[in-house]
């Protein structure tokens, strides 16, 4: 099935607000998930709508709340999500950073308490569009075994990277798992072997072989050791900024999965006179010579604007169902 | 050749005065090297006191230099450090991110028109050690092919996160490439395979033969497109802010790597209330099961306190000969 933006946008909208969001708050969330399934990333957009909507559903995610503001010192504030829908949170907490850091250069909000942010990339792209760097990731539920261990005690932890550029925003979202499960389901639905090594098979052995790595639960962290080591790190920074959890203390389930600690930090290059940064960024992107963090998204948006966008059979037929209820 | 700490450091100090830095630099610029080689990154400690020599007496590496504050607003800092000694310019930067940490909550200083910072971790150490949270990042010259590219047109941008814990600080300190060129070196010197893929040989084939990697010049970034991908964005940061250079603007000779650019910011967890870092952290290190970043380094500590530091014989003579000049 192939919709348009504003379709899905509205779909996700009315879906929203008869979830119990308020009105205020309905357009901008189905705005966050209507344009990660426009930049081709689906899996954490529409897909995960479902999802949010059983949480709400089962009172794991309050529809109403707000995050705020509870302790802080200058540039450094630690707010509560209490358990809202987290893409509200995340972006509450970074406009508030990118607020910070044009009052201070460089603020950080540390977000507690919160829910999956589905798309990290988001935040990234809201910041960039503000004319902010960003870094900002979030833990997640214990989803990756740690270098040297074979059950998953680490989150796989995303960290995103932006950096504004009036041709097109630099953004890494890049989780610490080499491929996701999506992405590891993906392969071997088209019956492809990964592109690399993705993970150990039951017996240990690396594997580039997608339903081996599903069968033993044991995805590689990127640059194996060194991930890990970014995870564990990333991880512990979130929960105590936030005052809350870590990923040991998250359920494993997906359903579950809630409490999470986000870091949102934001730097204001206009506060330094001269900082060039376009012109860096464009220098930089040229000369690389290969593809940049971003580019494959502003492609995804491009082609889905024009020509639409292919939606999953069956979450498009939850959130429209939700919408029309 | 075995050599105690307190030797080591005192050797390095007189070889640093006798190469122009002032008496009350010499003995910190000591201690930064003499710290890495007690750490087991002998590497970035003393193996790289020929090049810095070197770079001196060409006048490449300024000894009198002291980095100073050019621009900034609240938090956010930008210096330049004159092309002096990188170790000391970065620890400077970080100690003025960790001051304005304690004022301001978070603070980031950028520093660009530097040298080689010789060991990351250490000024990820050193925020640790003042009750810090840190991120630092530098650039490096072109020494990695980024993902899809065969010719070497990003940094391995090593960076360095810290976390401050009573029983031992976590400090990841990853350069982007997955091996070094020196790693590689001392696996085919011992004659073994590294551990995983590490980079393509000259057929354009993942290998995990150090020796083809070598002769290709084709290592490995860390998770491939996503450490390509962290390594182009942290670079244009870098370099934005600190109004410096970017990797591409970096000569390809190691001897020649000067004037780049560094970026600092510190979190002063004490700022919020009950930021318990403490027992967060020792709460994760022991749920993970695995080592944790910074563990080998204290091990290595500990034993080469106790039993002396093994020396490479090269750097040690020429340090010894400079000492007595």
């Amino acid at each position: 099935m192939i919709v348009s933006y504003a379709e899905l946008a509205g779909t996700l909208e009315r879906a929203l607000a008869a979830l119990g969001l308020e009105p205020d708050r309905a357009p901008r969330c189905a705005q966050l998930i209507a344009d990660s399934t426009r930049d081709g990333v689906p899996s954490h957009g529409l897909n995960l709508f479902p999802r949010v909507a059983s949480m709400i559903r089962r009172g794991a995610i309050d529809p109403r709340a707000r995050a705020i503001r509870v302790a802080g010192r200058g540039a450094l504030e630690r707010w509560d999500g209490r358990r809202g829908v987290g893409a509200l949170n995340a972006f509450d907490a970074m406009q508030a950073a990118i607020a910070g850091a044009r009052a201070s250069g460089i603020a950080c909000v540390a977000l507690g308490n919160t829910n999956h942010w589905m798309r990290g990339g988001s935040y990234g792209w809201q910041a960039a569009d503000a004319g902010a760097i960003a870094l900002c990731w979030t833990n997640t539920l214990p989803n990756l075994p740690p270098w040297g261990a074979a059950s998953p005690r680490i989150g796989n932890n995303p960290l995103v990277v932006a950096v504004p550029r009036a041709r097109g925003h630099v953004v890494l979202d890049m989780a610490m798992s080499q491929f996701s499960y999506g992405a590891l389901a993906s392969y071997r639905a088209r019956g492809e072997r990964l592109p690399v090594a993705g993970g150990f098979d039951r017996d240990g052995r690396l594997t580039d072989d997608p339903a081996a790595i599903e069968a033993s639960r044991r995805p590689l962290p990127i640059g194996f050791w060194k991930g890990s080591g970014l995870a564990i790190v990333l991880d512990i920074i979130a929960a105590a900024l936030a005052g809350g959890r870590a990923t040991h203390e998250i359920g494993a389930d997906p359903e579950q999965e809630t409490g999470l600690s986000q870091v949102f930090i934001a730097i204001d290059p206009a506060s330094l006179e001269g900082a060039a940064i376009d012109g860096v960024a464009d220098a930089v992107v040229a000369s690389v010579q290969a593809r940049y963090p971003g580019e494959r998204t502003l492609a995804a948006r491009r082609q889905h604007l024009q020509q639409g966008i292919e939606v999953d059979d069956e979450a498009w037929t939850i959130a429209r169902r939700c919408a029309s209820a």
